[in-house]
């Protein structure tokens, strides 16, 4: 690869007849033009981009900070923006949330440092620091903030899923099922846990169902164990569950774990329902009935909605930077996928 | 966020006077210095990179092109690697290997275009193109391969697992365990696949046990339903075998899931050994066991090989640029995680 000085060089022409000639720019004769071609071919010639960059004001980079890659929900969330993204000419900066969350403020200095051109972000579970939402007030760009919100982010545009409408779903298949006690391990912690648990109270008030406190199980560290033990005194209860609503695919996995090893059976002593359609979800025995999600499209959604707020900051460039851009929320459907880990109630008691 | 022109206007000096002030060099009386630090902390001025780079010739970025980010393996490997660049002050450009698999010269040329200083690279399973490699040849900058190999990348420094020597661990795990009746689901289009089955036909041979080539099942293509295929079909042979060595967790679990859906039990029936010990090794039952890899250090590693190579050219520039790297491969060992999966062989037949 050389540079457009090497090629000058080579040529035995000055840079900016050089950089005329392989931008197609009159001031060069055809003969040096077509010389000052073939080299750059010859040579392998590649434009600098950095260069376009701070000649135009626009890197054409976007800055990702991303939880983690550990499953195909997120890996799916940032297929869908790379795919987006790549279409549009936009290259991508990484940095992982685990170093966000550590030194949150130093990340987005180093997005702005990089002039990228906007911020796609996954929020961590836990509330950042002053600090951080400090220098995110300050990073004036564009930003969509992903799957999750949380206090002091509510001005910059979401997407996300119906996490609320989800927990109905869940509610209410099992409440169809004829199930009536009906457990939930959830996740306030995190804006997604909420919605989905506030979804399941709504739809047992709406069936006149009690919700009964001693079955909604808050984990406080989301992590397997806490998880399995919940599950474990569900199961083993004198009053126990016919039925657990799961904060995701994940916490119903540990629950099935915990049913067998206690030597009970899903469905037939309890139904359990996901959330995520995550790839183990069909791949597991029983089949987890669960809510799908649609991480490929909240990645394409988020980059999009980033995309027209660039292209209006492009437009209207001093103007629109001064004003703070309009908060769009666009929550994407989810839908229940019934499979084989729910089945209609056989005890009830009330 | 102020650019160094918009303090340099504010401050009524000029742009030259500005950068001396902020980067601490003389030229500037110490009063103005004063005053130029105050207005930059008061307008949130921060550096820009991109002109940096041009002017030191090195970006501080990084190329990753990645296979997908479905699960925890290639997740752990990315974490392992952002943390390490993080610390040494490189960010990462990625670019997903979808698009590389499909546009793949034009995803390096990109690279080449953002002057990234290195390429980390999760090569596809399919051989790439002839113009892909070409490519390749003209980037001239360190890279290094992750986790698979294929033709026309060994030139390249590699940093991976000890699969072949995990292929023997499985395989001689079950051998103590008793079992004679082994087969195997592989995986022969990918290196890794390769590596592993030469392990088990290596171990088998070691021990005096025949291979029946009807035990051996070669994955086409990965995916759920021909696994399933070629699991349903061992499981039901009238001469079936006790145990089935499977190239991941991911086809153990396909295995696992038809073996409950043939009425046979694992392990009572059939023993399975995985290999990855993924997240979902642990969270199914019965847990599997399995090969445990070490993704992170994979990752860790692969980005030290890329700094050393690094520091390298930046200390030895224009030589070192006209001889390719001294290719390193580096396995990182792997240790078999006994779980509920197998247990001793009780029908033996030869």
């Amino acid at each position: 690869m050389s540079s457009l000085a090497e090629i000058a060089r080579i040529c035995g022409v000055s840079i900016g007849a050089t950089s005329k000639a392989l931008s197609g720019k009159a001031g060069v004769s055809e003969t040096t033009r077509q010389r000052i071609l073939s080299v750059a071919a010859q040579h392998h010639y590649r434009p600098n981009r950095l260069v376009h960059a701070i000649q135009k004001g626009r890197s054409m980079t976007i800055g990702l900070t991303c939880n983690d890659f550990r499953d195909d929900f997120s890996g799916r969330i940032v297929e869908g923006m790379l795919e987006v993204l790549y279409e549009a000419a936009y290259d991508t900066i990484v940095i992982s949330w685990d170093l966000c969350v550590h030194e949150g403020e130093k990340v987005l200095r180093t997005f702005t440092e990089r002039r990228v051109d906007g911020l796609l972000m996954f929020p961590p579970g836990d509330q950042p620091t002053p600090a951080y939402l400090q220098e995110l007030r300050t990073f004036q760009r564009p930003i969509v903030v992903v799957d999750q919100t949380f206090a002091g982010v509510e001005e910059y545009a979401f997407v996300g899923s119906q996490d609320y409408e989800g927990g109905i779903a869940a509610t209410e298949h099992l409440i169809e099922l004829g199930h009536r006690r009906i457990a939930n391990i959830f996740h306030r912690k995190i804006s997604t846990g909420r919605a989905r648990v506030e979804g399941f109270r709504h739809a047992m008030e709406r069936h006149g169902l009690p919700v009964r406190e001693t079955w909604m199980r808050d984990i406080q560290n989301y992590g397997s164990e806490e998880i399995y033990r919940h599950a474990r005194e569900l199961l083993t209860m004198e009053e126990a569950p016919t039925a657990i609503v799961c904060f995701n695919d994940w916490v119903a996995m540990d629950v099935l774990a915990a049913t067998q090893d206690c030597g009970r059976r899903v469905p037939e002593d309890v139904s359990i329902v996901g959330f995520g359609d995550l790839r183990i979800a069909s791949a597991v025995r029983p089949r987890l009935t669960t809510i799908a999600q649609d991480p490929i499209g909240i990645g394409r959604h988020a980059v999009r909605h980033l995309l027209t707020q660039l292209r209006a900051v492009n437009q209207q460039e001093e103007e629109l930077r001064d004003t703070p851009p309009t908060p769009v929320s666009d929550r994407l459907p989810v839908r229940l996928v019934h499979r084989d880990s729910t089945r209609p109630a056989v005890r009830q008691s009330f």
